[in-house]
């Protein structure tokens, strides 16, 4: 790929590993950005071709920011592939420093919170100290020549030359998190797609959400998630965000979305991509 | 109310704005947690006698940490109450210190991301400290002789005898935390209610969802959420978390729960409360 590719930065976050180890994304096209919005709004103004943004974490929720901005903010921005990694949290040094050298623990208050009982047994009543990121967090430990540790990505230990002294602290085994590239053309189909839509219902009908499941059902369409969304216009106004197998080019995905059409407000598309 | 609540802590913050401003309880009764798990499971082992935890953000969505633990880790935990609350970030500084005289910023990462464009039109260019938690960002600028603000909760800048300078300084207007208040009996009929449950299906078994539905809309029951969610045993298998009108105690809910037993593999009751 010699494309630009926005992310969420800075240097050495999860979505960067993702770019590089997964993507195999070359240094020189990596555009870091401060938020996901940011990121979405750089492919919609073509800053920037594609970009990768998280859309899920299996912790700590769907990320609605991506989401949303996804489905209400812009238009013809597609998600064209997947990723599923594991989030994996190292604890970072200095060269020379040793686990029982370590004076305080510095990182991003969602990743110190995710290693809490590893913290409590190896380096009880040490400080933690908070940081804006994982990243951040290490690039503060390499700039100071001291004893704090950092947790962070293996990545970003790597870019700073500091040394991992403990790896997969995290609590949660299960820790991973949903990437997707986003971009401005549809994924072509590969056979074993997905497809995520957003369904916007009409006000006052109850009943829309079974008739969706049952245009799908009848087509033996299998759905892979759902949740329901406010709108933001009125109160008790909801969408749905639907993932399903197929490739919108697919006959049968073709079909139900428009029978869709005919029953409900709008549906949306947000993409058809290979499952990840 | 003379009963001891657990909350997610430390003071200051939205936790304990929600248990002293909507839930009137007073100080003493009080005790702080480091996290959602920790509330929940105090709750459950008589530690406390109820506990205050958030469930969902508009923005960053299901706080899946809170409904995992519901769902899989206690039994005879019932949501009893809850509390839409909007989150209002302030900037919070020593008294005499005025916007102009502001050297840098400190909260916590979330809260800092949310005021994104406040800070940049009216601070650009100073400093973002990171802190563990709002509550800690207000405890700090309290406890040094600085020129350094943070942004905080209006409970916390009192608590410390701070002033507020810029007050609801988020960018995103419709910033809310539903919170849920949780003890070990179910809340009695309002004839407003809410029940939440747990659907678990059986694998492999394709529709299930779509006959939980008809199973509701038969009985004329409105949903107002739906999510589905892996439950952790095998790739692919999901439970739905569902928010419905009604308490378990009405004919109409009881009956739809009983049939849904029938067909699914497990209903869990979350609890019946009254609507917030």
């Amino acid at each position: 790929m010699n494309q630009r590719i926005g992310y969420l930065g800075p240097r050495g976050t999860n979505a960067e590993e993702v770019l590089v180890n997964n993507l195999k994304v070359a240094e020189e096209n990596l555009v870091p950005y401060a938020t996901v919005s940011e990121v979405i709004f750089a492919v919609a103004q073509d800053e920037v071709d594609q970009g990768v943004v998280p859309i899920e974490n299996s912790i700590e929720g769907s990320v609605n920011e991506t989401l949303d901005i996804l489905t209400f903010s812009v238009d013809g921005v597609f998600i064209q592939r997947e990723m599923v990694v594991p989030i994996k949290h190292h604890l970072i040094a200095r060269p020379g420093v040793e686990i029982k050298d370590i004076s305080a623990i510095i990182s991003h208050p969602q990743a110190t919170a995710q290693c809490r009982s590893y913290l409590a047994q190896n380096l009880p009543q040490k400080p933690i100290i908070a940081a804006n990121s994982t990243a951040e967090a290490v690039k503060r430990v390499a700039e100071q020549d001291g004893t704090v540790a950092a947790i962070g990505t293996e990545l970003a230990a790597k870019i700073y030359n500091l040394r991992i002294l403990a790896s997969d602290i995290e609590d949660y085994r299960d820790n991973q998190t949903r990437f997707v590239l986003v971009g401005k053309e549809m994924a072509r189909p590969t056979g074993k797609d997905k497809t995520s839509v957003v369904a916007f219902i009409y006000e006052n009908r109850p009943g829309s959400l079974l008739q969706i499941l049952q245009e799908l059902a009848f087509r033996y369409i299998n759905l892979t998630k759902i949740q329901s969304r406010p709108t933001k216009k009125a109160l008790g106004e909801y969408c749905f965000w639907i993932d399903m197998e197929g490739h919108i080019e697919d006959e049968v995905i073709a079909d139900a979305l428009k029978c869709l059409r005919c029953k409900l407000r709008d549906v949306k598309v947000l993409g058809s991509y290979p499952r990840g």
